[in-house]
């Protein structure tokens, strides 16, 4: 159970073969572990090893993928920084994981007199990007050039690997410690279920700092296969790829699929390779399907669902339920039975364990469960009792073991695949001097899955109008999460016996006549 | 990693599904975890529980599948008897683990006379047969039906699963701890590899007590598919079991699998649900490769290599090497790429790692290998350096990962898929008072692979039969460990340099002309 025995297996079973793709750098598997062996070495000279912590912050890339490798080969830790979030947000994930250097990405460089100021650990800035090298920053090539390789310090099982921070349900990001043994035992996971095979090759489409986004890294690299990067999501970049590097597996939301297969020209394209396209964040409207299989008559589609706590996967839900019986009785909406290696269950308010078809909270158990929050102990505790990960998503079982989830307990908006955490988007209102009450909801939006809104109360005599309130919240949190439409209301919001805000309700007339299909 | 999670999942996702059938015996996941939770009673209250051993002496049987689950679902530990050993040898098996009690089968009741006597801690003796409980023991079914069922005792991940006895190079067996973390990476590994999935009905065919007998138990179970058990190896039983419980799936030697293929009237059985057949112990000759795929034309064979100490799988070679260029290029003689989670190298004599296609030793690191040899720290530690198991299997790498193996260091002859150890066979020998030098090598054998073969020189003036020393060993050893054929001579037997007996050149005269399949 160490990750980089991953890429040891590669050059053993494929060495002279293609490791990574990105764009017109390509290097064979034999030059890839030299590349991180070096990497390593020119982390451990900095200082960065040996359970320490380094950020990267950066589109997609090879050199994310090598970094990603790297940080682990020293026995450090990555700490994967969402691209799309607001400077004291970037802070808080860097210095809450004392991180001492961060890679960084040229789009993001424009940052840095905002973000640079608000770091307390970070030393070290290697940039990751082309062209020239930002003042004050290494340059990733060079670094690598100069230093010798080094061995693999030899961590794995329990030792940390890295962590990965979530919205919080209550506002703040927590920090998801995760184990080598956690991230080896979903790839062994994801090996049978989403058909890993030698001579694959992964197109990397949603942002690598999301873990879903990062689930090949380990499992592809164990077949020997090759990885494809492309920047960012844009549907014919996507295409393009697809063809000209004739790929044969991705993961994308259903939110980008539904972009791809209706973007002009879609057709054109030639996209015979491709064996098999999983989806999470969302169930995938049937139409999306049909139009998908219509685009790629040969594609496989494995619906998956998880969270950062369980490294990630939690169920898998294969091609069957993409197709003919599966199609017509909608098996496709469940996320499908639990991985191999893990339990689920489901319990009610008191724990206990309910009866099939019985919705409830799902918990997790397994190899999967996250070491902990990174300095939380308590919120730890809350989490993960006797070793059952409490989700905090509603969800069934039904008797073939197949989960439905209904809802999420800790009330989170997924748009565009991006987590929002209500609590996290209302917090930030209330800064606002003339909030006096406020309910963040995800309401269904053709486009996005779901659309932040927010219903608003203000406080008497005080008057502000949408714009001033979203443009408000910019200034505070990503753009992601930021309401997107805001209804005013004058009377007091629904509340519950207990005093809790009554979300359901709020919700409810935006959603009449529609599947609320949450994932 | 909790060996008894592979039955809680079968219920889930096909809990009204069969688990097992023996006969006309037939149980549904649902009612094999009831019997397995309350076996688990039986046992918890009979003090075998929480870090206990229990012996398995039984032919295959669905009793032998539950037991093998029961216990570490008590906490307790396995400890699988080959009932081809002689009285003192499984005594010593028993006393050693510290076995508190003994499921026994009906063809093994006769034995008792002899073993009872010299068992030092089995204080229960559970028979597991049909027909009347002999005096003295306990009926399974009975114990079964007064218990009530316990909740899983929470065992997993480096608790131990089971002691697995092996031959010793040095003469004495020794105990292998695997945990169920040891296990749970094999199943993981086999997943893939022998394509578990569900729906499948596995056949047992070589004894359970051999850990390759026993490696679908885990694996079959997770995706909810049918075990299918026959007493033992006879061709017509395995061809109609294969026929008329439309077997998909089953492990076989190549020897069995050439006695089944040439039986008579092979060829009238319906075998067209058989997908996928595992061999291991040795490679196939290409000609019974050619003469089952004649038989079977769907079937695909997956070569697999390991051993007890590695839980056991080190490497799979699949469908490919049997097929086309696969056939053509001997590619099936490799016992295939290392496992998906873990890593291989082949040493030299100094310890370093060799280039690929030399020769050296065969070294496995990660979640396979064992705990350790039972009260044998120092074997463990010679055994296992750095996390590194020392198979004593000599083995060279090509450049595609494919692992060749070409000679046991540790002087293993494999006839008829058991393991047998010269130096046992040899001390044996040496224990007649007529022998004052003796070698034991694997000759070729049209029947069995490997022929066990002694090669003997008397003190001077004395004189003994072969068929003398053979009923000698007899006496001592298991029958399948005695020589077939013994070589009596009179010049001393050739040394090398270091004084070591070489038996390259004892073994030469009749490998001439023919490749050592070794495995």
């Amino acid at each position: 159970m160490h990750l980089t025995q991953a890429i040891k297996r590669a050059c053993q079973v494929n060495g002279n073969g293609l490791a990574t793709i990105n764009g017109d750098r390509r290097h064979t598997w034999l030059e890839c572990r030299d590349r991180v062996a070096k990497l390593a070495g020119a982390l451990r000279k900095l200082g960065i090893c040996d359970g320490e912590r380094a950020g990267i912050l950066s589109l997609n890339s090879d050199r994310y993928f090598e970094a990603y490798l790297a940080l682990p080969w020293a026995a450090a830790a990555f700490v994967p920084i969402n691209g799309r979030l607001a400077a004291p947000e970037m802070a808080y994930w860097l210095n809450d994981s004392e991180s001492l250097a961060l890679f960084i990405d040229q789009p993001f460089v424009g940052m840095m007199d905002d973000l640079k100021p608000q770091l307390e650990t970070v030393k070290h800035f290697i940039y990751v990007g082309d062209g020239e090298t930002p003042d004050g920053m290494l340059n990733y090539e060079e670094i690598l050039t100069q230093a010798d390789p080094v061995e693999d310090a030899g961590a794995g099982y329990n030792d940390m690997a890295g962590i990965l921070y979530t919205g919080g349900t209550t506002g703040k990001s927590k920090g998801v410690m995760l184990s080598h043994a956690n991230l080896m035992s979903n790839t062994m996971n994801c090996i049978p279920a989403l058909n890993f095979r030698p001579g694959m090759s992964w197109l990397y489409v949603p942002p690598m700092f999301h873990i879903a986004g990062s689930v090949a890294v380990t499992g592809v690299t164990m077949v020997g296969g090759t990885h494809v990067f492309v920047p960012a999501f844009e549907p014919t970049a996507v295409l393009t790829a697809l063809q000209d590097e004739k790929i044969t597996d991705l993961l994308m939301v259903p939110t980008m699929i539904n972009m791809m297969v209706n973007s002009e020209g879609a057709g054109d394209y030639d996209l015979s390779n491709l064996k098999t396209l999983s989806y999470g964040a969302s169930p995938m409207p049937a139409d999306v399907i049909r139009k998908t299989v219509e685009l790629i008559p040969d594609a496989e589609f494995v619906h998956a669902y998880g969270q950062t706590e369980t490294s990630p996967l939690i169920s898998m839900n294969g091609a069957d339920a993409h197709r003919g019986e599966g199609l017509k009785n909608e098996l496709f909406k469940s996320c499908g039975p639990v991985v191999m290696n893990s339990e689920v269950k489901v319990i009610d308010e008191n724990g206990q364990e309910v009866a099939n078809g019985t919705v409830g909270e799902l918990c997790v158990r397994g190899p999967i469960v996250m070491l902990g929050y990174w300095k939380l102990p308590e919120q730890t505790a809350e989490a993960v009792r006797d070793g059952w990960m409490h989700t905090g998503d509603g969800a069934f079982i039904d008797d073939e073991g197949y989960i439905y989830i209904v809802d999420r307990t800790k009330d989170m908006i997924i748009s565009g695949g991006e987590n929002v955490y209500s609590a996290e988007v209302e917090n930030t209102l209330y800064q606002h001097p003339a909030v006096i009450e406020c309910a963040v909801v995800g309401v269904p939006d053709d486009k996005w899955g779901e659309r932040v809104h927010a219903i608003v109360r203000l406080h008497e005599g005080q008057a502000v109008s949408e714009k001033e309130l979203m443009d408000f919240c910019h200034t505070l949190i990503a753009g992601f999460k930021c309401p997107r439409s805001i209804l005013f209301r004058e009377e007091p919001l629904p509340l519950s016996g207990a005093g809790k805000i009554l979300k359901r309700e709020l919700r409810a007339p935006y959603w009449e006549g529609q599947d609320k299909q949450v994932h």
